[in-house]
């Protein structure tokens, strides 16, 4: 499993650590030219193989948002974990309007793999991540394959939840700031399950992180699940549903903490208050 | 001393704290419309008079870049500074070419008075910070007017440790990053010396780190001032010229540490490395 065309955009020294920015050719998924983001902790400098997290973005982010304004990369050197930065969808794919839309095609792959024309040629991000990236990143920098976490926001929150739930077993410690917990149920999902996979609505529930876990027999992260959710977030009401999440781990016996913040609304100053906590419960679940 | 026809743009949870973007309308000094952002810790929310630390952005920066990328707000929080962005430039002057050069004009004020036609109209950035913006943030929001430190980055740098120098007094507290400490050396200072000054290079050494501290007597911050430098910085051989200020430091009997950094850059992953050192000095100071 080897990145293809893999090349080094840019790299910074940052908390003893570097941070990374490259492109690489997704062959088997994308078919296109993807860009990420990678950030090594010192201990990975110095031969460590250390575990990795990967955070999901929101809509209109690429791989630099999170990189430059969360904040994670000093309790990230603290903790020694690589964090990984994926694009949120592919881009420059000749598909007419492809970036006619803030919420869906470019900076909006919602982190499935399309299977609707024309997106089903090139919007593969759930294999993408999968199949190319993350294992392409652990072979590539020798990380430990065997210690991933997932975390994301808002879109990017609904990806780490769902990949997390629908491929058991691949990583080992999640979280989500702001998820869009009901897909099935807010405008966003709507919109994409509709253009991405179709009118046949049962392929939607597959792709939705509340009915997902509503279907555990066992809670799937015994150690818990880590949600933060801003009050003054203007998306809360009709976009989110954390208390549909919350409900379906209560009936699936699953551990979750679910922390409400008087204040913080949906963007990265409540991220990176919370960020910390989010690394700190990750890094103690990959131990 | 109040800030005229103050607007509250937006407002964010932060660490506990609040980060505020706002405008203002700068009657006496820039005669436009001007931008800032601002960071009350939990501190100053709870009634305390805090200190407060300004920042000065770099080129082509606005009040926003720090804010979103130098990481401060959490040890903001936790020692209990307020942060103040001021932006780098009167924008929208009405100036022909104002924003024809990214290293002069618009995003470029240098942080200084221009006396040459067409900039003095409106490139007061100097008495702007001095008499306008701090004192009527400081009367505004109730911070400690009597403990008032300065950092910035590069062109702001430069602007910290000049505006410090040429105000004996005013702020406790200095460090900088990456600082153009010789504009009278460097391709930078030359093109807006001359444009902002014009050609009697007598007054650019006024506005000169270096010759500025060369000219002092006694050490204006006999408790020390921090300097963050990388020696991965592409601009450090050509305009920023730390060694010069370390000399003048050293013959004014001024204690400077001036930290180079192995791999680091000129950019925020180097700031937001290094930015809790900056905060704990001023803190310190400012105690």
């Amino acid at each position: 499993m080897a990145l293809e065309r893999l090349e080094l955009l840019s790299e910074h020294g940052c908390f003893g650590g570097v941070q990374r920015f490259y492109k690489h050719f997704s062959v088997n998924q994308i078919g296109l030219p993807m860009r990420f983001a990678l950030f090594l902790p010192p201990q990975a400098l110095a031969g460590q193989k250390v575990p990795l997290l990967t955070y999901l973005a929101g809509l209109t982010c690429t791989e630099e948002t999170a990189t430059m304004k969360a904040g994670a990369q000093r309790m990230a050197a603290q903790l020694g974990l690589a964090l990984l930065f994926p694009d949120t969808s592919p881009r420059n794919s000749g598909i007419d309007g492809e970036d006619h839309h803030w919420d869906f095609g470019v900076g909006a792959g919602f982190y499935l793999d399309a299977t609707e024309h024309p997106w089903a040629g090139h919007w593969q991000m759930e294999s993408y991540l999968l199949q190319d990236l993350i294992p392409g990143v652990v072979a590539e920098f020798g990380l430990d394959g065997d210690r991933l976490g997932i975390t994301g926001h808002s879109m990017g929150g609904h990806g780490a939840l769902t990949l997390a739930l629908r491929h058991p077993g691949v990583f080992r410690s999640l979280s989500a700031f702001a998820p869009i917990c009901a897909p099935t149920k807010c405008p966003w999902g709507h919109k994409a399950f509709l253009g991405y996979l179709g009118q046949d609505e049962s392929t939607w529930a597959t792709h939705d992180a509340g009915l997902l876990m509503a279907a555990q027999q066992t809670a799937p992260y015994p150690g818990g699940i880590l949600i933060d959710q801003g009050l003054a977030d203007k998306f809360l009401t009709e976009q989110l549903y954390p208390e549909a999440f919350e409900a379906a781990c209560a009936q699936a016996g699953q551990p979750l903490t679910l922390r409400r913040h008087a204040g913080y609304d949906h963007g990265y100053y409540f991220i990176s208050s919370f960020i910390d906590d989010h690394l700190r419960h990750h890094a103690q679940a990959l131990a």
